[in-house]
């Protein structure tokens, strides 16, 4: 089937948001924890944040001004700071939930049913029962003027992690941690290693990866696609 | 454990590479295609195009200009087009061969294996061995100052599924395509659905969804956290 422009201007409002939001492949699940100036907490799910560079260590995010997260939005901008919080599969529906429309006063932590928590050399608060946990500096914001939508980028200050995640190379095992990843608007979806793959060259083979980043074989693969 | 900026900046730079590149959490997996003026095809695996917005339906990627997506880069730049092809488990191997240095006039497709597909109003090769093909134009570049790296916005052209992975709702079931994960640098996944959550209202519970967006039941979720 071939969707055209013409078709997907054509769809219900609703359904094409379902559809477009389904097209990019799985998204990351992330809350944000913010506070006001006056130290009201908000939080909300996101599924839009995405790595932009390791060297500074930074990471984007898209916010629409008009959502329900515009108060994760204008928190950011009065206090430049923000924590990003994996969300696993334990704590998924109360995570889902911060993203109805509640007052400024109100507190997603409390209604949601999770924990902030800070640590002394940062404002913003994280969420307790996420085992990845970011301190965010807001570095660079603009309006995207093609549909209004908000890039925030932030510098990462902090990393809470459990050591044991961490393998040998630097590579993070977020999939031993329960962690969880989107596709479209509400699916939430956990997830299985088929494998690592060594840094590929021209005209040489590639070869498996244990998580730990030592040569393994491709039985784990289990595709007659690999044995090349 | 809690990695701070200075810890962060000493690591070895392709251990931090491997370490910051796991932090954003789960992240797409797509082949870009493209052509040179002269007609030159051009494939580059990606774990970095996400949602921007369904009205009109517009898609981000951020690209390295110093790594090997430079070619896919310099085609998107000088024709304006290029495609987004969803990376399933079965040609896993060959998407992650395209991220190896080829020279301008090699084309990915025949070092990868893989099948360049054309449509008659459209430029740029699909991948015809992916379930998933988006016909894009670009809308919108910039280099962002922060760290030189280039944000392409483009406009969905066309969208080339399978109607059966297309719910009523308009939710695409990108995991019956097998569409894969990807967390770091090198690491694929496979997925296992949840479920999807029907939208979350100030004091109103949660309810869960199968996948066709019909109401369902907790024990899916199978977590006491959910029956609220």
């Amino acid at each position: 089937m071939n969707y055209d422009s013409h078709s997907i201007a054509m769809m219900e409002p609703k359904t094409r948001a379902r559809f477009i939001n389904s097209l990019s492949g799985f998204k990351s699940a992330n809350l944000i924890g913010t506070c006001d100036l006056d130290g009201n907490e908000n939080l909300a799910i996101v599924s839009s944040a995405f790595h932009l560079g390791a060297t500074p260590p930074l990471m984007g995010m898209i916010i629409r001004p008009s959502s329900v997260e515009r108060h994760t939005l204008e928190n950011i901008l009065a206090t430049k700071c923000y924590t990003i919080n994996s969300v696993t599969h334990e704590f998924l529906a109360s995570a889902h939930q911060t993203s109805a429309r509640y007052g400024k006063q109100e507190s997603e932590f409390e209604k949601a049913n999770l924990t902030p928590y800070y640590i002394s050399e940062f404002n913003a608060p994280f969420v307790m029962e996420s085992p990845l946990k970011l301190a965010m500096n807001l570095v660079e914001h603009q309006t995207l003027a093609i549909n209004g939508t908000e890039l925030l980028i932030g510098e990462i200050q902090h990393v809470l992690i459990s050591d044991t995640a961490v393998m040998p190379d630097g590579y993070v095992d977020i999939e031993a941690l329960d962690i969880l990843t989107i596709s479209g608007l509400d699916s939430y979806h956990i997830t299985q290693r088929v494998g690592r793959l060594s840094y590929a060259k021209p005209d040489q083979k590639l070869h498996p990866l244990t998580k730990e980043g030592e040569p393994s074989s491709w039985d784990a693969f289990g595709l007659s696609d690999f044995d090349r």
